[in-house]
């Protein structure tokens, strides 16, 4: 078991307490499920919000772009970052439009990002976010040659504190609506794969990959 | 058809400039296929990225929370904001790994919001937050009472400029890879309906209706 995180001024959860979650544990299996994470940053009192691909070892959260990207660029100068991944579960419907919700799971986590300049580490990074998304894929591809490596801008971003808001399970109606004729409980959600589509120049005979067939993002 | 975003310099797209869009349909789908929306606003130098539910009519993005919400009143001071949407349609599978993508289709929308003080403009867009997520609800429940209008602020963020970025179609690999002997395509990713789950204190014979038995977001 690693050490849970503190809860400080930015990441307490403040509304809803009892959905607070800070041990390591539930915030790592959240942004190992995630496949897109939403990156915030302030340039001249501006926030942006990009969403982007990622992975996440340890407190590390690893996402990529182009070498020209602005947004990398701005994030290597070591200003103060927001990364939030949010898993949608299910729509709540209570009796009282007031108790409606939804079932979900999110991290806020704050800290800084810095460009990975190591070609090996680059490398490593790349195949950490390219197996975070379809395990199995890295063996198979052509790797990164020196000029797409040199194209491609790798960050980590180090997180310094964090925490999760959780919400789970039924509505919870005021005592006197539950009479109410109405129909109350969960509508789950969840992100599910459709049929892969082939390319239409792909070499003939070249089976779907058991990785794709079976694909589930998040299980590790 | 009503007049396309101009691009400026905070919502041009640069990387990748093919994949840009600024036509306000598009960008309205968008936002009205989403369930959740990542709000960012700066606080002392510091980025914040919140997640919240929300529902679009015309160019404002309405959401919702608690009256003591930090989110919500530090917006409400009116500065800048920055709403992020994206949906994500698949995995891009390339030959070689520096091709690989997403589809995806994402909106940047840049504005600031305004409380509703008006009971019933905050009761009509809780209605429309309503229906936005579960078409056909807000008739069947409870209304919100004067007391939970109270202890509820809504906010609506007026969308000043916007841009999307939408991703479609097959991998698109450098000329020599096409012969390589591994697998490329895409792997369709949607958010899916499962069975719902009745509360258990529902009154006796209480249908699941149409609107859930047959639910689809973003279908208006």
């Amino acid at each position: 078991m690693s050490e849970p995180f503190t809860p400080t001024e930015r990441t307490r959860v403040v509304r809803e307490p009892q959905r607070g979650v800070y041990d390591r544990e539930t915030l790592y299996r959240i942004l190992d499920e995630g496949l897109v994470c939403h990156v915030g940053f302030c340039a001249d009192g501006q926030p942006f919000v990009i969403p982007t691909l990622y992975a996440r070892i340890g407190d590390a959260v690893y996402f990529h772009g182009s070498a020209a990207s602005r947004m990398l660029r701005e994030l290597d100068s070591g200003i103060p970052a927001c990364v939030n991944v949010t898993l949608v579960d299910g729509l709540v419907l209570a009796r009282s439009a007031f108790h409606h919700s939804m079932n979900y799971r999110s991290v806020v986590a704050f800290g800084t990002a810095r460009k990975i300049n190591d070609p090996d580490q680059k490398t490593e990074a790349l195949r950490v976010i390219s197996e975070h998304l379809i395990r199995g894929r890295w063996d198979e591809v052509r790797v990164p040659s020196e000029k797409e490596l040199k194209a491609t801008a790798v960050l980590e971003f180090t997180i310094e504190e964090a925490s999760a808001k959780v919400r789970t399970g039924p509505p919870l109606d005021d005592e006197e609506d539950y009479a109410l004729p109405v129909w109350a409980g969960v509508l789950p959600l969840t992100t599910t794969p459709g049929q892969p589509i082939p390319d239409s120049r792909l070499a003939e005979k070249t089976a779907v990959p058991a990785y794709i067939r079976h694909y589930r993002n998040g299980i590790k």
